[in-house]
């Protein structure tokens, strides 16, 4: 999931890499709440080897800020609540707070109800979906979250971008030490990918991207005039059903909240105006279907299973979802959290203009 | 979505092919109202055009009855039950009454509670997965079903078949005239794609399937001996989203009501056991969170826009996911339900053995 392109050049222990993320974020105008909890989506982010939606976004959260287009004092407003659902109002505020209690508000009602699903409009970037349905495993229950985001795809059968990458996460505890986390764009793959392989001047591979004209291409400067493909590739290797799928997530995530949904949304980095995303949290109380450690033990015996599959002749191994980012885990809690150079760039000039220290381990290593 | 090998050689009114399935159900050993309900099930699929999962199942639903491997008797146990969820226990039975059984049961949860979700074990195929989650449409609300299946998909890295096909479908009503129905298997393609191509001696596309080595072939006869790959394809492509999300299917359809999973499920034509499928039903009211009618507005513009998405230089037309399928169904009301000439067969075999008559229009048309 990861899209490093350079090796890492230094590695910061997670607890330095937080307190001068939540020192940036507060120094651009959070709350200390909401600082805290959107400085823990994004390490959790790098910690998880997905540098692409950790603090490698700060500068993006800050200029989106500094221009107007975050209120970063927003105060997240409930509209419309019954036992079990929820709608929240962001308020035009971080998306990472409101995920964070959106996804909260979800479990409360499940530990009293069974079930809890809370939407959230008018909201921004909430970083990696997979945070929030995380939450839900700790308190033994199956955690879901979705959000809409700025069109990059192209549907099956177009050429243009209409909607984005529309990433689907779901959590499930285990017995084992790999809890099934589940976080995955629904495009081929990121748009991160087509730049990393413009720079490094590789083609693309088949099935990721379309040019200007809607044909498949493997040109990564005529993928990013063009369109991403859905996860399917073109239609002959059933691009449709990304697709479908994708539309599923923006309507739950987008049209059931009252958000911006497919073309209407802007571009990423459109500094003028609100993004008015939108994000769905679900939150199922196993206890409701079964004792959760006899499912816990269940879950852990089909993820082993699926695992000790007999393994094809060019592979090492078989992973379930989510075991990928556990290792990086362990590795990122001995080692330190690896940062690129052109993240610690960033993260040293935006704690430059801050006055904010930046941790011993990342000085020297910009670039 | 239909993998029909030959054009239709018959043509036949939904209403007789109801009776007829019904007839055949009921001679079988099913009860009236659960011979009815499977025959809606049924009749729906080959409405839809869905030729794979319609009447053409019904040798093999029959064959399983016969042999003592689906209880055609057995009535669905609740076994857990709260005021939004409920699993129940189909005791074997077939898979589309308890299906239809346990959606309206999550459908009465949700217009009680705003969500329902119903789980089932020791259940059987139920059919397209679309039938259930388009309960939900009439009542606005938002209807999800999900199901395991027999194993024949490969995980990313292995060469054996671990897990099935494990369908998603979603839907969602709206003001339009087309409701959004995603009705997917989360494999590239169905087995049955790779079964014509060896008939018709074509190759497959790349992204399909694996030979037994678990190297991607476009053979169709070494793809039969092999594996599919799940949605995505191989590695490169992002084939691992298509099987982490069959995972999370086979967790919520399986391992949370306590049914089979992965490489537990026996083979399709195993007759000698009970097959122990598991599905997952929900319901979420639309009402709670937005006035539907509002709602329903948004769903219909959404899909207008990506419909209305710039066209690729090759492609005639965007679709939405169930568009094809309301198509299909509209030309089969109006000039009769399309069969090919090996489903007649079976349909008249079947029939003449109970000594039930076949409706006027196929008798003639099988080979």
């Amino acid at each position: 999931m990861s899209n490093t392109e350079q090796p890492a050049v230094a590695r910061v222990s997670e607890r330095d890499l937080y307190d001068v993320t939540t020192a940036v974020l507060r120094a651009a105008g959070l709350d200390g709440a909401a600082a805290e909890v959107t400085a823990r989506v994004l390490v959790a982010s790098d910690v998880r080897g997905i540098a692409s939606h950790g603090v490698a976004r700060l500068a993006y959260y800050v200029t989106m800020i500094e221009t107007g287009a975050i209120d970063p004092q927003a105060t997240p407003v409930v509209v419309r609540e019954s036992a079990t659902t929820a709608v929240l109002d962001a308020r035009n505020g971080m998306g990472h707070p409101v995920g964070a209690q959106a996804m909260t508000l979800a479990m409360d009602k499940a530990a009293q109800h069974d079930t809890g699903i809370v939407t959230v409009r008018q909201s921004n970037h909430y970083g990696i979906a997979g945070y929030y349905a995380m939450l839900a495993l700790d308190r033994d229950m199956i955690g879901l979250s979705l959000t809409n985001t700025h069109p990059v795809v192209a549907p099956t059968g177009s050429r243009r971008p209409t909607y984005g990458t529309n990433p689907i996460a779901i959590a499930v505890p285990t017995a084992g030490p790999v809890p099934f986390v589940l976080d995955m764009a629904t495009s081929a793959v990121p748009r991160g990918r087509l730049e990393v392989a413009a720079r490094r001047r590789v083609p693309l591979a088949s099935g990721w991207a379309l040019d200007a004209q809607g044909r498949e291409t493997t040109s990564p400067e005529e993928a990013l005039a063009g369109a991403l493909l859905p996860l399917g590739g073109l239609s002959i290797t059933s691009g449709y059903k990304g697709y479908g799928l994708a539309t599923a997530i923006e309507i739950l995530a987008a049209v059931l909240p009252g958000a911006l949904y497919g073309p209407l949304v802007g571009p990423m980095w459109a500094e003028g105006s609100p993004s008015n995303l939108g994000q769905f949290f679900m939150a199922i109380k196993v206890a409701a279907f079964d004792d959760p450690a006899t499912f816990k033990e269940r879950v852990r015996d089909l993820l082993q299973r699926l695992k000790a599959s007999p393994r094809a002749d060019d592979a090492t191994e078989i992973l379930v979802a989510g075991e990928k980012e556990q290792r990086a885990t362990i590795a990122a809690q001995a080692q330190g959290v690896p940062l690129d150079a052109a993240v610690v760039g960033d993260l040293a000039r935006i704690a430059d203009r801050y006055t904010i220290a930046l941790p011993a381990g990342l000085n020297g290593a910009a670039h």
